[in-house]
């Protein structure tokens, strides 16, 4: 399971983009704070193995390719436990 | 640019997984409400497009290929609206 603590370690590359806290600096960015844990994962994953080609993936690719399967979870856990 | 109110008619077909207002009703399917107006339009099109592949991306690829250019404005305006 995700660890929330953790996540919000592992979040420093994420927060450029996505705000310090899951509010995002610009409208292309989607906000993330309060979003389901499960599809938070899922939207990792899929930008990991290249399933999600298109906006922002390819920067996103770069970045989740870096994350292991607890990384994700970790981060999952984060941004879902923050105010939207 | 995206019509709130034409959105609001638009999404009733997507009110099963993603809420009355944008709030999913399992994890594995994102919230809406509140999410960024762009970053919604780039993902309906990515999935109208086949450049998201992965979790439930069939399923959104199927309702997103009924689509148009317009649709797409008017639902990402609509969500976006909504109280996160």
């Amino acid at each position: 399971a995700g660890n929330s603590a953790a996540g919000k370690e592992k979040a420093a590359a994420c927060m450029a983009c996505h705000g310090e806290a899951g509010k995002s600096s610009a409208p292309v960015y989607p906000n993330l704070a309060g979003q389901q844990q499960d599809y938070l994962e899922a939207a990792l994953h899929a930008y990991k193995s290249g399933d999600r080609s298109a906006g922002q993936a390819a920067i996103m690719s770069g970045y989740a390719s870096e994350l292991s399967d607890q990384d994700i979870q970790d981060l999952a856990a984060w941004y879902a436990a923050q105010k939207p």
